[in-house]
């Protein structure tokens, strides 16, 4: 393709700013209080679809946030590609660990990024991400270099599950048909080793709510008495891991996919040093399944975390008090053939059937999605090989994530195609966490990479 | 003594709207933001002692919150009674569970209060109880029937642990001389059976910290393979009970007093119903240390109580997180002999040595205070029982309570006087919970039996 990084450096301080205002809109799409902005944020990517050269283009609702929906088709022989991203992002807080607020973004240089990284929620995950690939588009169409035809699914509620767009691709199979999806929503091993994701972990994520006596009680008249109903939880959450941290749940394990001694030798092969990672965190030790190495831990092994725990007094000084409920927010990791459902299920019943006597155990599902591979010898991830070869200089590493991206399954399920994914982040942009950012350098490679993605796929579909 | 129920009659309303107008002050003394408020209650308290007769009231700072000081001394050679009591309350929270604003105080009639029960934070603990002996003063001093002298100690750090009330009890045992304290911050059996508390329990209140990696991780990425503070918090915390919920850090019973088989049977026969218990929590069954009975869990005891706990996402929706750090609340209660600071020791010792390799471990003791125990052959004792039979036309049941006033026994200590628990709060009074009331018949009832404490403790100390 001709004159990619010309049209790049010519138009280098718009790419940039279109991002940064779609980054000042707060489309938290898990809290309530920002449902003008995700709105908003799904107006202005369909602006911004439209003007990248998109022939037609709609806001298609839905019973929740709706999904930008773009088509350019030039030629029904030709292929086409469906881009799939997300424009809602994660709650930003705890705030107070931000360096500058998560929606005033800003660049600035770090060690890794010595030419700078955007600062702001949703700078890689995803809004940076999926506005490479609108940027792409638009040096396509404009440069008359789109070699097939594309499709623009953009949805906003992948922070929340994504399931109205389960719903969605299920009664738009012929409008979303495609050859190939392509996501740009994970990430490479480092900012000089490109890497292309063929695993993704599936996903189960459920709160649970226990509740001893029926009001707050004085942990002096009442303690020793009574079910405390946050000892409870903290007993019952316990429980879920042995001594070897082996998930406890009777049959969580039954489908698990066990990997072969020469996949795991293969997999031990990628560049690691757990000394920089444990560095990284600030942490001594890494803990984890017994029997497994780290990176086999984040990646082919299922796991259970607690994202979040509350209940009690949990303001300033001391309050003695026994509190009515207790609450936790614990999700799945999940690996192929663990169906999310089933674990859900599960857990549920196990969690209800642990609960002791004298305090009642509500499991409330919350939303969950299968794991995914990808096979290596398709046509798509030869093209997106190429296409990293001919910007990095380096063939990508085929890798696992301990990430789950719940839809992909169901795009294979239901449109019948396999998905590539094509990540420009990196661990350390802090995605999920405080100070979230994603490197100018990434950015404008990721629009460089992507075109030349289009022109493989199409050569090689011929 | 003469007209006392006359005199109660005759300023029923006044003593109402004098008590509602000082619930209305919110004096959280927890939460700094109410400081302004609690200052501004200590002077209303000043003034009402100066308005209920005593003839020198000032206000003795701290390094915390002023304590408020009052007496009238009549006759050096009589007895001196001290009245101690708290005009700080509890943090109102959970406010969503309260029926009416927990500052904005309302007569509501109950099932058990037909005549009308006040409700508002601190109606019983303890600005309710702690007014009663202001307007028993207003009563015996209008009505020149005051017996002996009265000292007046109330503060406004009772709350967060009473701190610099120790502080001013040591550097003030003369002008705190006296030959008996005084306090109503405890209950009765029940609204008919009065009741005379001889046990207390001491306290020991920490927040532990477990911080595992530097930042906030998504859950995908690093989930299984580093310490997850949340999990690694709940494991810690559940292992300090075991399977008989005995407390199991090293050395934690050694002094606990055990009771003899007689004085068990002693106690067991106090009215108790379990299935009443147990209807009035909305629970199925009790819960608690293996070997003893509700009665005595909650009394004779040691407890481990988790007061509040949180860590990670914990508003709307999911987030797919692995916190950086998680936080609890902690408190003990200690019975006779348990000494809190070494009990502290203990927990700290034993929370920090159990952390396992990944994360590191903070205990930051809050505060804590002795348990204690009144024999019931004192002249206080004495009098506290002729005046509660006059009035109730039964004599009073000893009994231990679970609560802890650390304050009581650093004031045998210090000051070398017995302290007499004459309560009149119930345990459905909810102390300490959303929609705290007192009986209108409780606080009434309160003014006029303690004139007659002053009087028998006059009489018999001739």
């Amino acid at each position: 393709m001709n004159n990619i990084s010309t049209y790049i450096g010519e138009h280098k301080e718009r790419f940039l700013n279109e991002l940064l205002d779609l980054l000042k809109i707060p489309s938290i799409s898990a809290d309530s209080a920002y449902k003008k902005d995700v709105l908003n944020t799904a107006d202005v990517v369909k602006t911004r679809l439209e003007e990248a050269g998109c022939n037609h283009v709609e806001i298609c609702e839905t019973a929740g946030y709706p999904i930008v929906y773009g088509e350019k088709i030039i030629d029904r022989n030709l292929p086409t590609v469906l881009v799939y991203g997300h424009y809602d992002v994660q709650p930003p807080d705890p705030l107070n660990l931000w360096n500058s607020p998560p929606f005033e973004p800003v660049i600035k240089e770090t060690e890794l990024h010595p030419e700078g990284a955007i600062f702001a929620r949703g700078a890689c995950d995803d809004k940076g991400q999926m506005y490479m690939h609108v940027k792409a588009m638009e040096f396509m169409t404009k440069t008359d270099q789109l070699p097939c035809n594309v499709k623009f699914m953009i949805e906003g509620e992948e922070e929340v599950g994504s399931s109205n767009l389960a719903v969605f691709v299920k009664n738009n199979q012929e409008k979303l048909k495609n050859d190939v999806i392509l996501i740009s929503d994970t990430g490479m091993i480092a900012k000089d080793v490109p890497s292309i994701t063929t695993g993704l972990r599936g996903l189960s994520y459920v709160e649970v709510v226990v509740t001893g006596p029926n009001r707050d009680l004085h942990s002096g008249l009442y303690g020793g008495a009574v079910a405390n109903p946050i000892n409870v939880l903290t007993k019952m959450i316990a429980s879920l891991h042995d001594e070897n941290n082996h998930i406890t749940i009777p049959g969580f394990y039954d489908k698990v996919e066990e990997l072969s001694k020469e996949e795991r030798a293969e997999m031990a092969k990628a560049p690691f040093s757990l000394d920089a990672y444990k560095k990284s965190l600030d942490i001594d030790a890494v803990y984890g399944e017994a029997g497994f190495t780290t990176n086999e831990r984040n990646s082919i092994r299922p796991t259970l975390d607690v994202n979040g725990i509350w209940g009690g007094y949990t303001g300033e000084g001391a309050k003695t008090v026994i509190a009515s409920q207790a609450f936790a927010k614990i999700s799945m990791r999940l690996v192929p053939h663990q169906e999310w459902e089933e674990i859900t299920q599960l857990f549920k019943k196990h969690f209800e059937s642990i609960a002791p006597e004298g305090v009642k155990v509500e499991v409330k599902p919350h939303h969950g999605g299968q794991g995914y591979v990808t096979p290596i010898d398709s046509i798509g991830y030869q093209a997106a090989s190429k296409a990293y070869f001919d910007t990095f200089g380096k063939t990508p590493i085929p890798q696992r994530s301990g990430g789950s991206i719940p839809i992909v399954s169901l795009f294979e399920q239901e449109l019948k195609s396999k998905t590539i994914l094509m990540g420009f982040g990196l661990d350390s942009d802090a995605i999920h966490s405080p100070n979230e950012h994603f490197g100018l350098f990434n950015y404008y490679k990721g629009i460089e990479t992507i075109p030349l993605f289009y022109k493989y796929f199409t050569e090689l579909s011929k």
